[in-house]
């Protein structure tokens, strides 16, 4: 199991040509968002005061995120993302 | 639905080449911003102190925006822009 | 009507070209200021605490900002300008 | 014993060709991270009000990082990476 | 009469060739600072925390500024400079 | 006596070539750190609340730096280096 | 007299080709130090808190300081430098 470290989200990403829960990318995006279901959810940012941020998105979310961002690994024979929550655009509902 | 993460807003772009409210953008313009009409909101930006800084717009709100900022995405036929608040210029009341 | 957002000021540039209040721009100057009066004004920026820092300026005061900053636009056939309140230099009283 | 100063961590890294713990790395990742084993862990960032933030690894844990990050250093005989916690990007549980 | 805003102050250059308060300028200086009399004085820069910070110059005052920093305006037919009480270097007593 | 300012310390580096306490750096690291005894602790850096950040390392300490950090100097015939705290990587004990 | 402003200090430089207590200056050093006595010391840096942090040099220190720093003037015949607190690296004792 990945267990994603400081304000990282653990992503399953969806094949960015189709289309999901509604959405379809732009041919033509010049920074095209990808979507993805949240896997796993890191424990959150540390503030300058200590405190650490709530994360807003939570397992089994679909969200939209830039492309560019984030580390690829594989496991268990998936592919996964790991990305900061700052990356991720919006929670498809 | 489009739930927008943090301080970012859904957008529904105008057509930046009609008269909106008033509004026409001076042809020559080095930044030209353009105008859209406010969808969705995120709760807030988390400042340092932890707390959350409240969203100055609100859905149905038309907004002038830097059209260079955020993300396209189509949803159910439609092309939205997901920006940062900051990003947003002025409210068009 | 435009408002503004966060620190943001709405500006009725001036000819720059013109004497405005007994200021005329210094014709080799690198960095030419421009003058313009305050139309409206944004609620203010706020800070890391949460605060909303008030701001400095209010309609109808005559200012001198960097001609090189802000958003061009126009509005019922007449041009403004949208610049942040750091950008603007002094009040000219 | 190397004891990292910090936030920093040192890891014993695993050869990048072999597969750890369920993770294989996708050949084709343009930042590709790598596995390794925490050694040592530092006591600890100082934030801005003068806590110190605690550390989220401990030792013994298998992590993934950017396998660009950090310093490499031979100690009796092994090499290990002393990198930042910032630059962990998950746990392999 | 101009007020300037934030931590800015309103300078009345002296000529750069010439000897003030005897302060000459080193011929070979890289960066040359030259010497002006501060003519008015903004209410200072607001700090993180809302509180504005005192201004440590005032009118009157013989300053050394970096010559390339600030605005020059023009003001019933004298030339001013606009700087940051930042980029003033010291008091010339 | 060197008596180093803010958060900064005086290194006595060893040869870069020589074993230090069982340390080898490696022959094709990119960023080769190079080991030193700590002859002398500044009083720490000052935080943003007014705080002094309590230095990690003492006179006498054995430590890892990155040899590119830091200033070159020579006191009594020997030659010292001064750098930040940060800029040191692991305590070896 | 030159009154420096925020963390700045007023040094006197010492010839850099001379030995100065004690500390002579390496012949190949990347960046070099060079050594000057402490005339005048402002009132210190304002923090994000509104405090002024207190000043760690004072008038009649020999320091060394990087030659690259701070901004040269002439004041009654002598040369002067004027560098922030935190471009000074040692107090020589």
């Amino acid at each position: 199991m990945l267990k994603p470290l400081g304000d990282r989200v653990v992503l399953k990403a969806e094949n960015e040509e189709q289309t999901v829960g509604g959405i379809v990318l732009a041919a033509n995006a010049k920074d095209k968002p990808t979507t993805a279901t949240v896997i796993a959810v890191g424990p959150g940012k540390v503030l300058d005061n200590g405190q650490v941020a709530a994360m807003n998105v939570k397992e089994g979310d679909k969200v939209l995120f830039d492309k560019y961002a984030g580390n690829e690994v594989e496991y268990n024979g998936d592919k996964y993302l790991v990305v900061r929550e700052s990356e991720l655009i919006a929670i498809v509902d």
